[in-house]
C-alpha cells in the first residue's frame, strides 16, 4: 500500500478527531473587524499555532499593528528547505479571523456553537460562524498535513504556513509583513484554500480574483438631529442626499455610472467567453437558490460575467436617523453608507477611490459634508491557466472527485494574493471546496461534512501529486 | 391686591418646588413608542394623577388598549360646571410621554438626569428628555392651577384635565377613547400647551397644525444575506433599490413627484402671505441656530411657508446591511426606511398612503417585495384667527411679556386637536412656550427656565381672563 492510500484511510479514520479539533477553533469568536473581539483574535491564533506545533511545526505568532499573523515551518530537516528533489517549498495562506455575526436574530443557532446539522436533502453540514470561510477550508489542509505526520512521520515536501488573521477586513498588515519579510516567504509556490468548488461534485481550481475597493461615505446636514415638524421641508436631510448619490451609482443598463470607472476593464477574448457560456450558468440555478430570479447587473452581460469578469458597485450598508420600533419623527444631522467595488483587470484603486470621491463631492449640496473612510484597495488578479504545478493539482483533484476540475475566475478578493505574485514572484494555486448555499458571511453559515472531509483527501493527494 | 397678583406673586416665590416636582417627572423614562418602556409610561401617569389629586382634582388613570390617559377634575363645586357665570369649562390637553433619546453617545449628560445649565448667552436652562415636549410645558399649566388652589383655594373656572401618553407615537388610542367619552368631554373650550413661542421674547398663538403620515417601508430581495463577493453585480440589492425609490420622492425643484400629493393643497390667501412675508423670517435665523445655510425645500416658497403651510415628504431613518465598525462584505437581504409627510389644506391622509404604497410598487424590480407598517394618520387643521376667547388669551400674553403675541401655524402635528374641533365640536387655543432651540426629539432637549417660569404666569393670566 502507498504512502498515500495510508494517508486517505488515515484521513478517514480520524474524521471525528479532526471534527473536534475544528470545532474548538469555530467556538473562538475570532472577529477580526471589530475591536472588541481583539483578544479572541489573539486565542484563535494562539490555538492554530499550538495545533501546527502537535504535529512538528516550529509555529508562533508574529505580531503586526492589528492581529498576529501565525507563520508555522514544517521541519522536515535541511533537505528538504529550498526544492531539493524537484518538490517544491509550499507556502500555505489561509486564515484564522471571520466576518461579524449581525443580524444575530437570524441564525437559528448560537454562531459560535458548532453543531452538525442534516439538510432535507440528506447532506450532513457545519454550521458556524467561519465553518466555511476560512477556519474549515484552512483546517482540511492543516488536517492533510497531520495524517502524513501520523502516518510517515513527515510531511512529502517542505511546508511554511501563513494563517493571518485580517482578511475578512482587508489584510491591511499582511502587506507590510510580507514586503518587510519577502526573503522568509518567497517560497517556490503557494497553495491557497479560500474558494469555492464549481458545484457539489466538481472541484475547481481558481485562476483570476476580482480586486476590492472598500468605502465607508458619512454625510453631516445640520449640527444635530432636528424635529420634523419643526425643521421638515426646510433643512437639507442627509439621508434624501445620500440616497440620490447612491441611486445615481448605476444607470439604467446596471452600468456604474462614475467617470473612468470602466478605464482597465478589458471585453474577454472570444474563446475564454465560448468556455464561459458553454458552462451555461442560468438564473434559475445561481439565483434560485438564494430565492431571486432576474440578474439585476449589466443587462448586455452573461450571469457567470457578472460574477466573476465584470467590475461592480455595491452598497453593503446604510444608516441614519431613527431605526428603532415605532415612530420618530427626526430629521437626522447625520447618515453614512457603506460602499464596495469589486476590480477585475488592469482597474486601479486608487483612482477609483479619487473618481468615487469626486462622484459624491460633485452631488452634494451647501449644507452637507462627506467623510470618507477606506476599508482596503486591492488590484485584480489574473493566475496562470496552465503550468506543470496546475496540471499536478488537476490530476490529484479528478483522482479524489472522479470529475475534472473546472477553473474559473472567482467574484471575490483574497487582497494577498496579488501580493505573493506582484512581491514575491510567486504563482498561487487556489483549490477550495465552499459551495455557493455555505451562506458564507451571513446568519448561519454551513460547510458541507463532505467538503470538509474530501478537502482533507484532496490536498493529501495535491501534496503527493506535487512531491513527485 | 387682586386675586391674580397674589397668584402671580406665589408662582414666583414657588418656583423652587415647581422645579423639583418637574424634575421628577422628567425622572421617568415614559418613552411610549418602545414597548420596552411600557411600566416607566404607567408611572408618568400614576405620577400626573397623584400631582392633581394634591391640588384638589378628582383624578384617575382610563386605560386604553395603549397607555393610559389621565383625566382629572376639578372640584369647584357644581356651581362651575357648565358656562354659569359666563366662565367656560375647560378642556387642557397635554402629554406626559416622551421621544426615544437615541443616540445616546449625543446627550452630554444622561437624559433621565434632569440638571439646570447655563447658556452661553447667560439664559438658564432645565435640561432633559421631555424637558419641554412635553412634561415641562403641561406643567406650566398644572402649575398654574396649583397656585390658584394655593392662594384662592379654588379655580377661577372649571378645568377637566386629559394627560395622554401615546402623543408622540400618533395619539392612536386616544381617538376612540374621546369618541366613546364625548359626552364627557365635550366642554366649552380646549387649552393645549405644546406649540412654541415666536422667539424669546413673543409669545405665539398657533392657528393650524400640519397632518402626519408616517409609513414604515420595508424591502427584502435574496431570502438571506449573501457574500457581495459570491454575488454582487448578479443578485438584487434592496439599499440599491431603496434608494433609487428614495431619491425619487423629490424633484430638482424640491416638490413631491407622488402622484396627486397635493391634491388639497391651496395657495395662502394673497393678505396672509402677506403677513407672513411680513414676519421676515431669514435662513440665516432660522436655519443658522442649527449650522445650515440654504432652505431645502420647494424653490419657490419662503421659508416660513415650507415650515408652516407647505406638505413635505421626509425620510426619518433608514438602516439596511452592515452598519458597524470596519467593513463586512455583505450583500444585504433587506432594508427599510420610515417615511413621513406633513399635510396642509384638505390633503387626504389615507389616499397620500395609498399614493406612496403604489410610487413605491411601481418602482420595485422582480426579485423585490416591500412590506408597509403605518404609525399614524392625522389631517390638518386650521383653527379660528380670532374669537372672544383668542382675544382674552391675546390680551392676557400681552400682559405677561410685553409684546403682542403673533398668530402661526405650527409645522408638527397635535393628532387629537382636530378631533376636538371634528367629533367634540370644540375650539381649542394652543399656546406653548418652547423655543426652536429646544432640541425636541434629539438629543440635550432643553426648556428655558423664563418659558417655564413665564409660562406658569402666563396660563395664570389666561385662567384669569377667560374667567372674567
Amino acid at each position: 500500500m502507498s504512502d498515500l492510500n495510508v494517508v486517505l484511510d488515515r484521513i478517514d479514520a480520524d474524521l471525528d478527531k479532526s471534527l473536534d479539533r475544528l470545532f474548538a477553533l469555530l467556538r473562538i469568536q475570532s472577529i477580526s473587524t471589530d475591536p472588541a473581539y481583539k483578544k479572541h483574535c489573539r486565542e484563535a491564533a494562539e490555538f492554530v499555532a499550538a495545533d501546527l506545533r502537535s504535529i512538528g511545526f516550529d509555529a508562533g505568532l508574529r505580531d503586526t499593528e492589528g492581529h498576529p499573523v501565525v507563520v508555522g515551518k514544517s521541519s522536515n530537516g535541511a533537505g528538504f528547505q529550498g526544492s531539493k528533489n524537484g518538490a517544491p517549498h509550499i507556502l500555505f495562506y489561509g486564515h484564522y479571523d471571520v466576518q461579524p455575526v449581525d443580524p444575530l436574530d437570524l441564525w437559528s443557532a448560537p454562531p459560535f456553537e458548532p453543531k452538525i446539522d442534516t439538510l432535507a436533502d440528506g447532506r450532513k453540514i457545519i454550521v458556524a460562524r467561519g465553518a466555511c470561510d476560512d477556519k474549515g477550508q484552512a483546517m482540511t489542509f492543516i488536517e492533510a498535513c497531520r495524517a502524513y505526520k501520523n502516518v510517515t512521520g513527515k510531511l512529502p515536501l517542505p511546508v511554511t504556513m501563513m494563517i493571518e488573521g485580517e482578511e475578512e477586513c482587508g489584510s491591511k498588515n499582511l502587506f507590510g509583513f510580507v514586503r518587510d519579510n519577502a526573503a522568509e516567504f518567497k517560497l517556490d509556490l503557494a497553495l491557497v484554500c479560500d474558494t469555492a468548488m464549481w458545484d457539489q461534485n466538481t472541484p475547481a481550481i481558481t485562476s483570476s480574483l476580482r480586486g476590492l475597493v472598500y468605502e465607508d461615505v458619512k454625510l453631516t446636514c445640520a449640527d444635530r438631529d432636528l424635529h420634523s415638524g419643526s425643521f421638515g421641508g426646510a433643512a437639507q436631510n442627509p439621508i434624501r442626499v445620500l440616497s440620490k448619490i447612491l441611486a445615481a451609482l448605476h444607470d439604467d443598463q446596471g452600468r456604474v455610472t462614475i467617470p473612468g470607472f470602466y478605464d482597465g476593464v478589458r471585453d474577454l477574448p472570444a474563446d475564454i467567453k465560448a468556455d464561459l457560456a458553454a458552462l451555461n450558468l442560468t438564473a434559475e440555478q445561481f439565483l434560485g437558490q438564494v430565492g431571486l430570479k432576474v440578474p439585476a447587473g449589466e443587462k448586455d452581460r452573461m450571469l457567470i460575467e457578472m460574477i466573476t469578469t465584470r467590475p461592480t458597485a455595491e452598497i453593503n450598508g446604510i444608516i441614519g436617523g431613527y431605526t428603532g420600533e415605532g415612530a420618530k419623527t427626526v430629521l437626522p444631522a447625520k447618515a453614512s453608507a457603506k460602499v464596495s467595488f469589486r476590480l477585475v483587470g488592469d482597474q486601479d484603486p486608487d483612482k477609483i477611490v479619487e473618481a468615487f470621491h469626486k462622484f459624491v463631492r460633485d452631488r452634494l449640496p451647501v449644507d452637507c459634508t462627506v467623510e470618507f473612510g477606506n476599508f482596503g484597495n486591492a488590484r485584480a488578479l489574473q493566475l496562470a491557466f496552465d503550468s506543470p504545478a496546475l496540471n499536478k493539482t488537476r490530476s490529484a483533484l479528478k483522482a479524489e472527485w472522479g470529475k475534472t476540475a473546472v477553473t474559473v475566475g472567482a467574484g471575490g478578493s483574497i487582497p494577498i494574493v496579488g501580493d505573493f505574485k506582484s512581491v514575491l514572484g510567486m504563482d498561487s494555486i487556489m483549490v477550495g471546496f465552499a459551495l455557493d448555499d455555505d451562506r458564507v458571511h451571513s446568519p448561519n453559515e454551513k460547510f458541507d461534512l463532505k467538503s470538509f472531509h474530501k478537502g482533507i483527501r484532496s490536498w493529501a493527494r495535491i501534496l503527493d501529486a506535487l512531491s513527485a
